[in-house]
């Protein structure tokens, strides 16, 4: 194991991060000028510039201690390098924002940012684009901390798409077949500067996909700043707002449209796009993923829209309009591109729909968007393979003899992938049961089961809201320390597909060279 | 498919059921000349005669009209026979319940037995083995349905092991290396005589227990005709009881004692009784399932048992002793032995033990017994097999390369076999939680979500209480009928290990010769 370069590695992001912070001071400060903003942002520009200052010192000091010849970034380097960047990053990112609350005079004395499992719940949740927080008055944070809640969700999409649809993939990890990126590169150049171009393309096509909704959201009347921030949490499917009533606060049919459109494309596998953006179109029609993830969504929307005309819906702004057709239309539609996707974004009070229609909602949640997007859940194919090989398995109930291969698309599904898949659903089946035990025991027992239960969900599935007193126009503010760092870790393993993390608690994976 | 010799085992079935009935009014005959039992005896008598009359007429023109040269059982006839036994079976079984109330006079106005969905209910719970009950004044039942109660337990555990052990693996159906049965028989003489050779002597080995079970519990107190009951609910790991307290009604350390050993002998695969009969003592020793089962018990029952020390326990007579060490022991022990076989017994009221502990308790419920015994649940191998498939994809995820066979005793495990494990595992929780929804949309949200769960859970095991409102001092009564039917239809899939009756409902099934 190559710790010097991992170590050399981490140095180099929490200097990344500390840059970043820089720039937030700056437009902290610019905002600082509206008298209203005044107190608040300057104790946030004092926040980001001791964080950058702690990040960028401890951070330069790692990376120059641990420089050297060897850059060998092995698959186990890789795994340990992913699962330490969520957990250093995350606990940098969180910095701001406990001392923002340290240095605000005027902050409330149940302000969740005065405790630093929060604070780092609220990082974690943002990098892992799963969007739960703990705040229950967003507004009155102070715009530059807004913006930086946005922009950990921003950067957890990007993280995530290209490390599984260029890095892990190249370095034979993570299931190359799964997200289909055998054509992705240029193969015969050698593993490296496939990687570095891969990741290029794919940074471009997120700037681009983001400034696209960036342009829509301001076209359909919100300020430059809400859709800039809202922008990075769309195409990430983050799903932290800047406002406590999340997009339903803005009650415009273009700015629900823009957000569905967008969800919807972020839980796209964004191989498909470098394909497209390679000028290469067949990949997109030929893409069973692609398909199956359109199709589920309508299904789940006609069987969930049908028992919801009629009936009145309640906005997350509390006001309630009917159940005309168009407005289930736009708000069960706007509720499944959100939580299908594991963005999380809410305009109505899915709480309040009828059970059959909250678990169908729910089930969705589990499936989530395509491999490689940056939507969480246990991934469309993986659900559609299962499907298949439970399909198989049944019948060699009554036909043992008959072999009949499992297909996708043209090709056959190997048994590797089979077992792989099925194994993928189990253990994110059982890290979804005991996370849900752990909160439930955390809570002691004054927390409903379904809360406990939507709420290991949620975050697992980076989704955000769940039911009862996680619903969706509440929030995780009021659960204990325990829950919030048990949730933190189901969101960074499912985040990861769980397996990247769960390895490095195993003994054989520290034996060796 | 031919259907009918199918009908014609099934006309057999039928007559088998009221010679049975005959046999039982004779008994209730006798038992009416007692005073106080003789209104409700001699209804008793009246419906298993008219229940003999027409099952017996009703089977016996089935069987006469399908008489025929083909006695060709395939794999598929097997299992549709299977399934339908189970269905016209039960709906058989539960009429003298239903009978019973209707000539009855003094039948109470909310005697469940009034419907005859609850009647069905009781009869699918007896006959799977579940020991689930719609009834809540036990003793109101005259003797004799008491003891047709504990008969379906009965011949339903002997079915079904005959059916895994000798009747299933040498169709090559089932999964015969999970049966590890190999070796049972004297495989040259063929399929036919080796399946009646292995039934025989399942069936004596069974009864041996059972006798021995009896003797146990007439040792120590109980009257002739409890201890009867008793046996056949316990080597079936039923769990129905003459009392409404259960097992916990005779507060007897010695009959506790006993219900703990039998239980637990009845949760071990029987192909290991079968060679021991056969003087054959190596399997036992060799055998990774057995012991799996043992140490998972012990470690289940000291992880549960030091939280209850020092606490009171409530017993299922409302009586309360203290936490010493030895009743926790006692207790303990006895919850484990009979949640995980799945026989449902009760002397405590665990619905009250902490959190922590009802909910190891219920995960022990999922796991169950043995392979090829009477117990329920997706089986100890299962999970062993399961447990190191993940450990073994675990690695993968970092060593791609190494390929390091999962290994059972000395033998590996082939990736057929991986893959088939897995499956039913996600077939088995696919429908405890389609069942638990439909319980709970049933329901209409009266029923708390723990309730519909551990009912869904309980059924599909073939444990038979739950907790809430179906915990061990409740019971299934005041369900609607649909829940009723999900729940009887659970206990069938779960009992049937669940693909034997999902092809039932593919087409593929009924496609072709």
């Amino acid at each position: 194991m190559n710790f010097r370069f991992v170590a050399n590695q981490l140095g180099l992001l929490l200097v990344a991060i500390s840059a970043g912070f820089v720039g937030l001071a700056i437009f902290g400060f610019v905002e600082s000028r509206i008298p209203a903003l005044a107190g608040s942002e300057r104790a946030a520009v004092l926040a980001f510039l001791i964080s950058a200052a702690v990040g960028g010192i401890a951070g330069a000091g790692i990376w120059l201690a641990t420089r050297g010849p060897n850059k060998r970034l092995g698959r186990r380097e890789a795994l340990l390098l992913v699962g330490l960047t969520w957990l250093v990053g995350g606990t940098l990112a969180a910095l701001p924002y406990r001392l923002w609350a340290a240095f605000h005079a005027d902050v409330a004395p149940d302000q969740p940012f005065r405790r630093f499992v929060d604070c780092w719940f609220e990082s974690v949740s943002g990098l892992t684009t799963t969007g739960a927080t703990v705040l229950s008055n967003i507004q009155d944070l102070p715009p530059s901390l807004l913006l930086w809640r946005s922009i950990t969700h921003w950067l957890g999409g990007l993280g995530i798409v290209v490390l599984f649809v260029a890095v892990l993939p190249s370095l034979g990890t993570g299931g190359k077949k799964l997200f289909r990126v055998e054509s992705a590169g240029p193969r015969h150049e050698g593993v490296k500067p496939q990687i570095s171009e891969t990741s290029r393309s794919l940074w471009l096509i997120y700037l681009a996909l983001t400034a696209a909704c960036f342009l829509g959201y301001l076209i359909f009347g919100m300020s430059w700043f809400d859709a800039l921030c809202h922008a990075f949490s769309t195409l990430s499917t983050g799903g932290l707002s800047t406002r406590d009533a999340s997009i339903g606060f803005y009650q415009s049919v273009g700015i629900d449209t823009v957000a569905i459109l967008f969800m919807a494309a972020a839980g796209v596998n964004f191989n498909l796009y470098y394909h497209i953006s390679h000028g290469r179109w067949r990949p997109l029609w030929n893409d069973v993923e692609l398909r199956v993830y359109l199709i589920t969504k309508m299904v789940v929307l006609v069987v969930i829209a049908i028992p919801l005309v009629g009936h009145t819906i309640v906005l997350t702004t509390g006001e309630m309009v009917d159940g005309t057709p168009l407005n289930v239309l736009r708000h069960a539609g706007f509720a499944v591109a959100a939580l299908h996707t594991g963005t999380g974004f809410g305009t109505a009070d899915f709480a309040l729909w009828p059970a059959f229609v909250q678990m169908t909602l729910i089930g969705g949640m589990f499936i989530g968007g395509c491999a490689g997007s940056t939507a969480g859940g246990i991934k469309v194919i993986r659900f559609w393979v299962a499907l298949k090989v439970m399909a198989s398995e049944l019948e060699k109930a009554f036909r043992p003899d008959v072999v009949r291969p499992v297909k996708l698309g043209g090709s056959t599904i190997d048994a590797e992938m089979k077992l792989s898949v099925l194994a993928f659903l189990i253990g994110f089946v059982v890290m979804f049961i005991l996370g849900a035990m752990a909160v439930h025991l955390a809570e002691g027992g004054d927390s409903p089961l379904l809360t406990s239960m939507t709420a290991s969900l949620s975050c697992i599935s980076n989704v955000g809201p769940g039911l009862g007193l996680v619903g969706p126009t509440a929030n995780y503010g009021w659960m204990t320390p325990t829950s919030k760092i048990v949730l933190s870790l189901l969101m960074v393993l499912g985040r990861l597909e769980f397996f990247a993390i769960v390895v490095l608690f195993t003994p054989r994976f520290w034996r060796g060279g």
